[in-house]
């Protein structure tokens, strides 16, 4: 399968079922947080996944991989990232697994009906629009920032679109913590399983890994953590299983 | 300086400035949560000091050998472990610098006025009533479980007793994370630094330890996890250095 390319896009290798994927080295390229995020997801080749936010697409074709789910949809609001997720899909044959919608989070009902997936992803912009320089590029700022779309958004989104003890699986930042907890809770998203990730095991965690379920019993397990690097420049063991799978 | 010894007490040693504690093997023997909520608490010698729930005395001991303060009270409600650690201060010869006052955490207003502590600790019970078997003998039952208080109650006694911008240290159980936030939050005590204890470094945690600041913005930081051991029954080197130190 051969897709169009655009300026300043490639394709890179995923490294599993021989998939690729189109990235824009001028937008904005997936990140590790995705997948971990993918690694961290607990889902079965019967469930019914949304990635809210979904950007090159990278974590359903991940999920696709991990899962076999053959019913995976990416929601993502910026037309040419839409676009590109798009052809990433048509570039591994995946058009009847995966699903590229464009649309905005808040707006999911009425794209979909209330309960219609068991599965919800996502990666969402971590900074405040306040919280520092807001990136020049618009594509890049998006995913970064709460421009488009608040925290509360997302977790408004995915509170409507679980099912009954659907799982919402996400990754933020640590020094948002509190009040990811909080801001889930109000949904009826209660968090159960939490993962920190750190880049040394003596060094601050940087990102958290988290499983909320909808209208559960409170009661959270906390993870072994994931470390990054065992030193400068080398990978964890772990990393390397996720990464190699 | 000796001072009587109880049916079923002993003394032990505490292995920092030559203090020792009076323990009893029938009731409640202090652990290592309270060695590590006394490590991780920040506190300088002109802090007013207050520990909710004191047990043994423990706490207090550790904070006057840390941080040097000389105004340490240690609040508990069981008239025979504050009789205890009352003795354990005089057989340190800390009666100037530790007041073990006997009372109820529910009922700190009729104790302190507002503000009176610029940090307080607590060691409180992890269980909820219903959680578990009861334990037969009233002093482990009532240092372990929500007998006596609930966390909102010790939430609500260290909001009350911490001035401007004083400190909450705790430690607590993982799986009542989400609860200890919402409940802290509530009290106007905003969680801030947050560590995980791990037996091993690739086992789930079993405690954390939380800093919590009143009426403080919301910014978390996770440090670097704490694990107990680095093989079967070898501590790591940070136990060491904590019980060392």
């Amino acid at each position: 399968m051969t897709v169009p390319l655009l300026e300043d896009e490639r394709i890179d290798d995923l490294d599993r079922n021989g998939y690729r994927i189109i990235q824009n080295k001028k937008s904005f390229c997936f990140g590790m947080d995705a997948v971990l995020l993918s690694a961290f997801t607990k889902a079965r080749a019967e469930d019914r996944i949304i990635d809210l936010g979904t950007g090159t697409g990278i974590i359903p074709i991940l999920l696709k991989a991990r899962t076999g789910s053959s019913d995976i949809t990416g929601l993502e609001i910026q037309p040419q990232s839409a676009d590109m997720a798009g052809r990433s899909v048509a570039l591994n044959g995946l058009e009847n697994d995966i699903h590229i919608v464009e649309g905005d989070i808040k707006n999911v009902k009425e794209l979909w009906p209330r309960g219609s997936f068991s599965v919800v992803t996502s990666n969402p912009p971590y900074i405040k629009p306040s919280g520092g320089l807001t990136n020049p590029s618009e594509a890049k700022a998006i995913a970064r920032h709460e421009i488009m779309c608040t925290f509360d958004d997302v977790a408004a989104a995915a509170a409507y679109l679980l099912g009954d003890k659907g799982s919402f699986f996400l990754v933020h930042r640590p020094n948002r913590l509190v009040e990811i907890f909080e801001t889930l809770k109000k949904h009826h998203l209660e968090p159960k399983r939490l993962k920190l990730v750190h880049s040394f095991i003596d060094s601050p965690a940087t990102m958290f890994l988290l499983e909320a379920c909808k209208d559960s019993g409170s009661y959270m397990t906390v993870e072994k953590p994931l470390i990054i690097y065992k030193e400068k420049d080398v990978y964890t063991e772990e990393i390397h299983e996720i990464y190699g799978f």
